[in-house]
C-alpha cells in the first residue's frame, strides 16, 4: 500500500514521519513543489531581524534525512496539479519539467495556505513581497540588503505584520502599517488593543488604519504606495493581510470545502471523498467551544492533524479534539495572547456573552521589575461557561493563556475556573493570578 | 451579629474585608497578636536580598485603612489564648497586657502556621532565626547588617530555604544548606531535582544533605553548627525546615484536627464545631486529585478560603473546590513548578502511577536565547487520568504549570490533555508545548 502526501511542510512531513514510524512497510511518497521541507516558518520574522544569520538556520531537518534515515520517498520540485479520485491518481509536473501521474492508495492533501494579496494595480511590482515560505524569507533578506532599505510599508496589521514590524524596526528600518478598516486588532477588546497600539507608537511604528489601498507605483528601486488620504514611499512593500487555503485543486476534484474555502475534514481528518485526507493550513477544523467548523490555520494544529491523518492511514483510529483558537505573538516588549471566542464570535455562535477586562500587576506587591498585565475574559450568561480569554502584558501572557485554553477544552464554567489552584510566587505574579482576578470579576456579571 | 477573626494575615484579612463588603452592618473584629497586617510574606526573601529597601515596603494595606475605610474593628497586639465554644467566647491578652474576653456569634480561626524549629541544643541562641512574619524579616535584616554577615547556614532545603539562599548569595554572603535526609527536593523527579542541584552549585551554594544536626553553639557573634560529619561557622542560622499549623488552641477547644495537625474543615471552611470556621495556613483542605484531606499551606488557598468563610458567615453559601498543590518558586535563574501528585503520592492514594520526564527547548528551533525546560508528568495507568506535573526551566515553567493545574481540576485524562490547543510562537516555546510533548510520551506508557 502507498500513502501519497501533497506538500512537505508542517502537516505533510509530520504525517510522513509518523506513518513511516508506525508502519515501516508503508510506501510514503511526499511531493513538495519547493526545494524546502521541515523548517520553522514562524521563525522567519526573527531571522529577518538579523541581517547576518542565514535563513537556512530555520531548517529543522534536511530532505536527505527524511529520505535516508526515515525511508520517506521525498520528492522536492514536484508540483501536483490535479487529483482524480475516480482513478485514484495525482498528476502534475516533476522536477525535470516533465509531467507525472502517480496512483495512490491513501492520499493526504497538505498544500497549506498562501498569503492573500490585495488586488490593486502595481501589486506585482518588483519589491512587493509576501512572507510564507523559506524562498520568501530569502527574497526579503536579499531585497533589504540589496536596496539598503530604510523604509518599508506593510499591508495588514495581523500577527505577521506586527512581528515583521518589530523585526524591521530592530534593523533601524522605518515601518508604516496600512489597512483599509479602522482599528488595530479588531478581534481584541479595546482596552487591550489600545495597549498594543501604544507599544507600536512607542517603538516608532506608524499606523495608517482606515486607509484603503488604491495602487502601488514602481519608481526604480522605490515603491510609491497610494491610497485614500495615503501617499507613502518605500524600498519594500510586504503584503501581510492574511492567508487563503490552497484548496482549489481539492475543490476541482470534487471535495467539499468548509469555512474560508478550506478543505472540509471530519475529526479523523477525512475529506468528503474516501481515502483522501487533508491536514494543515489547507483544511478546516472544529472549534472546541462552538463545535462548529472554523478555519484557523496555525502550526500546532497542522502538526497534530498530520499525525492523526497518518494514524488513520495506518489503521490506528485517531480523532482530534479541535481547536480553541489559542494564539500568541510577541510585539516589541509585549506578549499578546488569545484563546476561544471573542464577544462577537460568542454572540454569533448563539451564546449570551458577558465580558470583563482587568489590569493587574505582573508580579506581587512591591516586587521589583513588575509590568502590567491586561486580561479580558468572555463568559456565557446562560450556561456560566467560560468562552474565551485575551491577555496583553510585558510578561506572563504567553503561557498563562494556556490555563484558559485547557478550561475551554474541559468546558469549564467561569465559576469552576475561578476555583482553580494556580501557581503563585512573587516574581511571577500576584497571589490571585490575573486570570483568577478576571474570573472573579466576571462571576459578578454572570 | 458579630464575626470575630483570630489572626490578621492573608486568610483573616481577606475574610474581614469580604465580610464587611458583603454585609456592612456586620460587626467584624480582627484580633492580631503582632503589629502587622496585610503584607506580602512571600516577598520577604526578595526584600531581604536588598540591604537598603525597608521591609515595610511589603505592607499592602495599613491597619488604619482597614479601620477607617473598611470599618473593620482591627485590634493589633491582641493575643487570643483560648476559645470556649460552649460559652461562645474567645479570651486572651490585650495590647495593654490586660486579659480580655469577647463573645462571638461567628468565629474564624486564621492563626496561620509557624516555622518548625529543629529540637537541638543551642537552637535558641542569639542569631538563630526563622522567617515567617514581618518581625522575622526585620530581625534578619538587622542581624545581617549588624553582624556584617558573610556566612549563613540555612537548615532545610525547601522553597523558603532556596529562595533565601538566592537572596543571601545576591548580597555576597556564603550560604550552606543543611538537612538530615539525603537528596534535594525529594518530592521531585530525580531528572529535575538534578537541574536544581546544578543551579545551586553554579551559584556557590554549598549543600550538606544527609547530615543530621546535633547542636548549635554560640561564640560571641558567631554560631557553630555541629552535626554528623558537619562543623560549620556562621553569622546567622536560618531555620527553614517547614511549618506547623497554629492549631493547639483549636484542639484545646475540642475542634477536630486533620492531616499535619491542621484544623479540619469542610468545603465550606466549617470546623467540627458549629459557627467556628478556619482558613489559611492553620487549616487543612481537600486535594482535587485524590479528594482526600491534605495540609498544603499556600497563599492563594488562604485568601480564597478567607473569602469563602466570610461568604458563609454572611449567609452566602460558598464552597471551595480544594487544592491541587500548585506551587512555584524561583531559584537563581530557574523556575521550579509543580501541581498535583508525585509518583509516590499517587501510589499512596491508590492510583497506578506511570510517569515520564522529557527535556525540550524553551523556544522554537533556531530561536535565539533558548534554554532547556524539563517536564515530568504523572498519569494513572488504569483510568488514564493526569495526576501531576513538575517543571524546571530557565523560563516558561511558572505559568505553564497552570495548564496542568486546570487539567487536574477538570479530571482530564492524559489523552484529552495531549489534545489541548496550547499557544505557540517562536519566542515562547516549540510548536508542541513541552507539556504536550510530555503528554504524548506518557500516552505511550499508559
Amino acid at each position: 500500500m502507498n500513502f501519497i502526501i501533497i506538500g512537505g511542510d508542517a502537516a505533510g512531513m509530520s504525517a510522513a514521519s509518523r506513518a513511516k514510524r508506525t508502519d515501516p512497510n508503508l510506501e510514503v511518497i511526499v511531493l513538495e513543489q519547493t526545494q524546502d521541507v521541515s523548517y520553522s516558518a514562524c521563525g522567519m520574522p526573527y531571522n529577518i531581524a538579523d541581517p547576518v544569520r542565514p535563513i537556512d538556520d530555520l531548517v529543522v531537518r534536511k530532505a536527505e534525512v527524511f529520505r535516508q534515515k526515515q525511508g520517506i520517498d521525498l520528492r522536492v520540485g514536484y508540483r501536483v496539479e490535479a487529483i482524480d479520485p475516480s482513478r485514484r491518481t495525482v498528476s502534475g509536473t516533476g522536477v525535470d519539467g516533465r509531467p507525472f501521474v502517480l496512483a495512490y492508495d491513501r492520499l493526504l492533501i497538505a498544500t497549506g495556505a498562501r498569503p492573500a494579496i490585495p488586488d490593486v494595480p502595481g501589486i506585482d511590482s518588483d519589491g512587493v513581497v509576501a512572507l510564507k515560505n523559506l524562498d520568501d524569507g530569502r527574497r526579503i533578506k536579499a531585497l533589504l540588503r540589496g536596496r539598503n532599505a530604510d523604509r518599508v510599508v506593510i499591508l495588514g496589521m495581523g500577527y505577521i505584520a506586527l512581528e515583521m514590524a518589530e523585526a524591521l524596526r530592530s534593523r533601524g528600518i522605518a515601518v508604516s502599517l496600512v489597512k483599509p478598516r479602522p482599528g488595530l486588532l479588531p478581534w481584541m477588546a479595546p482596552e487591550l488593543s489600545a495597549v498594543v497600539g501604544e507599544e507600536l507608537a512607542a517603538n516608532g511604528v506608524v499606523r495608517h488604519d482606515g486607509h484603503r489601498l488604491e495602487r502601488i507605483e514602481a519608481r526604480g528601486e522605490r515603491l510609491r504606495v497610494v491610497g485614500d488620504r495615503l501617499d507613502l514611499t518605500a524600498d519594500m512593500v510586504l503584503a501581510a493581510v492574511g492567508v487563503v487555503p490552497n484548496s482549489e485543486m481539492a475543490a476541482a476534484a470534487g471535495l467539499a470545502l468548509g469555512p474560508g474555502q478550506a478543505v472540509a475534514v471530519d475529526r479523523g481528518l477525512q475529506t468528503s471523498v474516501p481515502d483522501i485526507y487533508a491536514a494543515g493550513d489547507c483544511a478546516d477544523a472544529f472549534h472546541v467551544v462552538t463545535g462548529q467548523r472554523v478555519y484557523i490555520p496555525l502550526a500546532l494544529r497542522a502538526n497534530r492533524a498530520g499525525w492523526a491523518a497518518a494514524d488513520n492511514v495506518c489503521g490506528r483510529r485517531a480523532e482530534v479534539d479541535g481547536v480553541a483558537g489559542t494564539a500568541v505573538f510577541k510585539v516589541f516588549n509585549l506578549e499578546v495572547a488569545r484563546t476561544g471566542l471573542t464577544v462577537d464570535e460568542a454572540a454569533a455562535a448563539g451564546f449570551d456573552p458577558v465580558s470583563v477586562a482587568v489590569t493587574t500587576s505582573s508580579r506581587a506587591h512591591a516586587h521589583p521589575g513588575a509590568g502590567k498585565i491586561h486580561v479580558h475574559l468572555v463568559g456565557d450568561r446562560s450556561s456560566g461557561r467560560l468562552l474565551g480569554a485575551q491577555m496583553v502584558g510585558t510578561e506572563g501572557a504567553a503561557h498563562r493563556i494556556n490555563a484558559a485554553a485547557v478550561a475551554l477544552h474541559a468546558r469549564m464554567t467561569v465559576d469552576a475556573f475561578a476555583q482553580t489552584d494556580l501557581s503563585y510566587a512573587p516574581p511571577f505574579g500576584p497571589v490571585w493570578d490575573p486570570l483568577l482576578t478576571a474570573a472573579n470579576q466576571l462571576l459578578k456579571k454572570i
